[in-house]
C-alpha cells in the first residue's frame, strides 16, 4: 500500500463565501459535512428513483469483479471475443485476478434495481456482476452531462451547492453503482464537488505531484488494486503519498483538478457530481465533453515534446539517452514548482 | 566524495585493430599503454620546448588556486573588476575557497618555464599561481586546435595513436599544466585520446547517465571539488559513481564522447589529445571550433523542448509542475535506454 499521508479534512457548515476564501485557495481536498442538499437525502430511494426516471435507455458498465479495469476494456466490446471471455473469466475467478469492465445498454429502472441487488436472477456475465452509472449528454461526442436535462425529474430534488461563478459550471453527472464497485484511480482537468446522496464511499486521492509514481496511462493509473498493490509490477507506488476519507450520505467531497482519486462504493450508492473551471474558459480544449482532457496549453506542449523526441531519434542510443537525461534536467529546472518541498 | 565504481581498465601493447573491434565498441574509457608516442616522451623536457616552440604568444589560464572555476571565469576579464579581484583574493584565500581562472597572454617560453615552477619570482597574482595552456587555432572562432599547425617543431617528435579513420579527425590539442591544477568536470562531444607525454595525471571519470547527479551549467559540472564536494549544496552529488585512473607519462586514456572528465596534473604536464567524430560528420555542428558543442539534432530537440516549456507557462504554477512531470515520464519512457540498469 502507497505510504499513508493524512486524512482528508471534514469541515461542518462551510458557507460559500467561507469556501471560496479559505479553502479553495488550497487546492487540497476536503470533505464538506451538512451542506443543505435539499430533498434527494430522504426522497432517493431505489423505489422512488426508478418510478421517477422510468425506462429511459442508459449507458452502463457492468463489471465481474469489484474492480473495474480500463486497461482491459477493449476486450468485451466485440461478440467474437466474447467466447474467449467466458473461458477467461473462469480463469480470472479462480486465480483471482482482477479485469475488465463490460459496457451495455439497460431501461434506467432495471439498472437502478440491479445496482441495489447483490445478487441477480438476470445478468449479463454473473450473479454477482457490479454494475456502474456515469451519465452522459445526449449525444456523449457533443453534449455534456447535465442532470438537469437528462434527469430532469430528479434533478429538482437535489440542491447543488453552487459555490463557484456560474459561467464556471462545466457540468453535472448522475453516479449510481453497485456495492463493492471500485472505480480506478484517474484525474479529472475541472474542479469537482463529489455529492454522495446515498450510501458511503471510500475515496482514496492522490496529490498531482505524486504522479511518477502511479503508472499512468493518459489520465488513468495502471495500479487497480491500490490497498494491496503488485509492488514487482509497481515498485514506485510505495512513494505515493494517500489521503483517504470516507463519505456518508450528506456528505460532499471537493476534489480540485488534477488530484488523483480512487473511489470505492461500499454500499449501493447514489451521488451527482459538478464539475466546474478553475482556470479561464479559453484554456480548455473545446470539444472535450467529459472534463478529462488536458488543457490545450498542456496538450500543446506534449505534442511539441514529442516533436523534440522525434528530433533525438536521429542520434544513437547513448546520444539519445545522454539529451534526455539533460532535457528532464532542464524540465525539472525550469517547470517544477519550488513551493514543492 | 562520489561513489567508486571503479578502476578504468589498462591494457598494453593494444594494437589499431584490437582497440577498434574490442574495446572502441563498448564506449568504456581504458588507458592503453605501451603505445608508440615517438621520440616526445624523451624529448620534451622544459628546455627543449621553450628552445623549439620559442616566444610565440600563447593564450593561457592562470589560476590563484589549483581548482580552476569556470563559474566565476568573467570576472577577471576587465580591469575595472581586477582592483576588486585583488582585495576578494585575501578573503578567498583566507577562507580556503575555491575560485576563478585568469585568462592572459605569455610568450610560450615564459609560459612554459613558469608552468614548470612551483615559486615563482615574475606573476600575475600571487608567487604560487598556476599555468594552464590549452592550444587553439589561430582565430579560436574559426580554427580548430591542431598541434600540427600551431606547434610544428614540436609535432615533428609525436606520433599520434590513429586509432580512427582519417575523415574522422577533429583537432589535436597541446595541453601543458602547473602540477596541482585541476580542470572542472564536463563532457566533449568528441571521441578522445588524452596523450600523456610528461608528467602524472589522476583523472576521475562519470558516465553520461550520471549527468542527472552532476549539477550541469552546459557542458560542466559546478561541482569543482570532487574529492570533497559540498554535499549540502550538492547532496545528489553523492549518487554519481566515479572511474578513476592514473596517468603516466607515455600512457594515452581513451575518454568516449559524452564522459565527464576532471583531470588533476600531479605533477608539471605536458600533453596533446586527438578528438575525432564518433558520429557521421554531418550530425555536428559546422561552426564548433572546440569540439563541445552538442549535435545539431541534440542542440534542436533542447530548443523544441524550450518552446514547449514556453508553452506551459501559460499555466497557473500548479499546472505547469504537474504537465512538468508528466512530460518528464514521457521522455523517460521514449528516450531512456532500456541497456541501462
Amino acid at each position: 500500500m502507497a505510504r499513508a499521508a493524512g486524512a482528508v479534512a471534514r469541515l461542518s457548515g462551510v458557507s460559500r463565501e467561507r469556501f471560496r476564501q479559505d479553502i479553495y485557495p488550497l487546492r487540497e481536498p476536503v470533505v464538506l459535512k451538512g451542506i443543505d442538499l435539499g430533498i434527494c437525502t430522504t426522497k432517493w430511494t431505489v423505489d422512488y428513483l426508478s418510478q421517477t426516471a422510468g425506462d429511459k435507455e442508459v449507458k452502463i458498465h457492468v463489471s465481474p469483479v469489484p474492480q473495474m479495469d480500463f486497461l482491459s476494456k477493449n476486450f468485451v466490446y466485440s461478440p467474437v471475443h466474447l467466447s474467449h471471455f467466458v473461458i477467461d473469466l473462469q480463469v480470472i475467478k479462480s486465480s483471482f485476478r482482477v479485469l475488465f469492465d463490460f459496457p451495455r445498454t439497460l431501461p434506467f429502472d432495471v439498472f437502478v434495481r440491479r445496482a441495489a441487488e447483490v445478487k441477480h436472477t438476470e445478468y449479463f456475465i454473473s450473479e454477482d456482476e457490479k454494475y456502474y452509472l456515469r451519465s452522459l449528454g445526449e449525444d456523449p461526442r457533443k453534449d455534456i452531462a447535465d442532470i438537469r436535462k437528462q434527469f430532469p425529474s430528479l434533478a429538482k430534488d437535489i440542491q447543488i451547492p453552487e459555490y463557484f461563478e456560474k459561467e464556471q459550471f462545466f457540468s453535472s453527472v448522475f453516479r449510481i453503482s453497485s456495492a463493492g464497485l471500485q472505480l480506478w484511480t484517474h484525474y479529472d482537468i475541472m474542479d469537482n464537488f463529489l455529492i454522495q446522496v446515498v450510501g458511503k464511499k471510500r475515496v482514496v486521492l492522490y496529490n498531482p505531484r505524486d504522479a511518477p509514481y502511479l503508472y499512468l496511462s493518459g489520465t488513468k493509473s495502471e495500479v487497480l488494486n491500490v490497498d494491496n498493490p503488485d509492488l514487482e509490477k509497481y515498485p514506485l507506488f510505495m512513494k505515493a503519498r494517500c489521503y483517504e476519507c470516507s463519505l456518508e450520505a450528506g456528505d460532499v467531497l471537493f476534489i480540485p483538478a488534477l488530484w488523483f482519486h480512487n473511489v470505492i462504493s461500499e454500499e449501493f450508492g447514489v451521488g451527482v457530481n459538478v464539475f466546474w473551471k478553475h482556470l479561464p474558459s479559453e484554456c480548455y480544449d473545446k470539444t472535450d465533453t467529459y472534463g478529462n482532457k488536458d488543457p490545450t496549453a498542456a496538450s500543446r506542449a506534449l505534442q511539441i515534446l514529442d516533436r523534440a523526441l522525434k528530433t533525438l531519434e536521429e542520434l544513437p542510443e547513448e546520444y539519445q539517452d545522454f539529451y534526455a537525461r539533460r532535457m528532464v534536467l532542464r524540465i525539472q529546472e525550469r517547470a517544477f514548482s519550488s513551493s514543492y518541498e
